[in-house]
């Protein structure tokens, strides 16, 4: 492995967007050109950090309030940066994280009950100001969410409250996204896989000046 | 019980201050003369702070950062003022909290790394505002702190660098009395436990006019 230069890449989306998928593809694609990289995973990615994807994750914290899973969220993320993101970019790898803190500002504020503001102050004190080089969003609409995710689960289940949910977090993406040009690259989630990894592969190497 | 009105009491100090014994005598006090309350304990008091309070105190967690230890008490006290204190002040209870987020501002801004204004911003934001009717501050110095800890645990372990901790957590526990004048209360803690109920009685009784 070599390294080119230091790298912080995020990728945001809906549900079955398919960020997952194209950030695992990223990191491979990177892997074979011998760019020295790490994939992580928000909530998650150190054992303190799993720790508290635990507490937020467990079906049995009905009474877990929205702020409460917001400070959780920043806990988890704050050690993250502290312990793998940081490190890795001082030793000039490229990052990848599926999700950061763009998802709390688009589900947590846009998509619940807390305020903006509140929402960016606590972000940017818990990431210590780190901010992504790139935030790749991959944009399928609440519908086109919902329409894949009932390959899989009952139609039943689906309510009007869900997809107004959905349709706040989705308008909230949207305008982070025109809050933050510089970082942010849009790219169209209902085309093929291989057509979004290879839109994403000509602006990171662009970035990396590969 | 009846209820006079609510109000909601912190006690802050070092360890071995006293405070938690204040803190129950209180409690026992409001409850011999029929004034519902409620006694809490911060990192706790609800199923959720709980399971967060187990991380925050494991021992193997040796890598947690001072601001993810931060995070995580703004979380744990987040859901404490939800689900426990804000119903409790609703239905005109006293609310007695052995530690609140002057304690953070204490011994995290203070006492360690964090900035001042950062500490400030959260506690604010994790507890929607909600600032204590009266903080009881249990007055003794570090240098008594330390010794009353040297009853039980060994001089050896006694270092510099703690006492200059404790210190810093001292002189920002003064200084927050000094910028909130119209809450805190500042008791001797090297008078006696029935002069030091019998003082906080008083001032209570006073706020309660009782």
């Amino acid at each position: 492995m070599f390294n080119l230069q230091a790298m912080f890449i995020t990728f945001e989306g809906l549900d079955y967007s398919g960020k997952s998928t194209q950030a695992k593809l990223l990191s491979e694609y990177l892997d074979s050109i011998k760019v020295d990289n790490i994939l992580l995973r928000e909530p998650g990615g150190t054992k303190i950090s799993e720790k508290i994807r635990e507490i937020i994750l467990d079906k049995e914290h009905l009474e877990m309030t929205p702020l409460t899973e917001f400070m959780l969220f920043s806990a988890s993320r704050s050690q993250l940066v502290s312990q793998i993101i940081k490190p890795y970019l001082e030793k000039g790898s490229v990052v990848i994280c599926d999700r950061y803190y763009d998802s709390s500002t688009a589900y947590q504020s846009y998509g619940g009950s807390l305020k903006l503001d509140e929402v960016l102050q606590v972000n940017e004190i818990a990431t210590g100001g780190l901010i992504p080089d790139m935030t790749i969003f991959i944009d399928i609409s609440p519908e086109d969410s919902f329409a894949r995710s009932h390959r899989r689960v009952s139609k039943d289940r689906m309510e009007r409250k869900d997809l107004k949910f959905f349709n706040n977090v989705y308008h909230g993406f949207k305008e982070i996204a025109t809050n933050n040009p510089a970082r942010f690259v849009i790219v169209n989630g209902l085309l093929t896989i291989p057509q979004i990894h290879s839109r994403i592969t000509e602006t990171v190497n662009k970035k990396l000046n590969l």
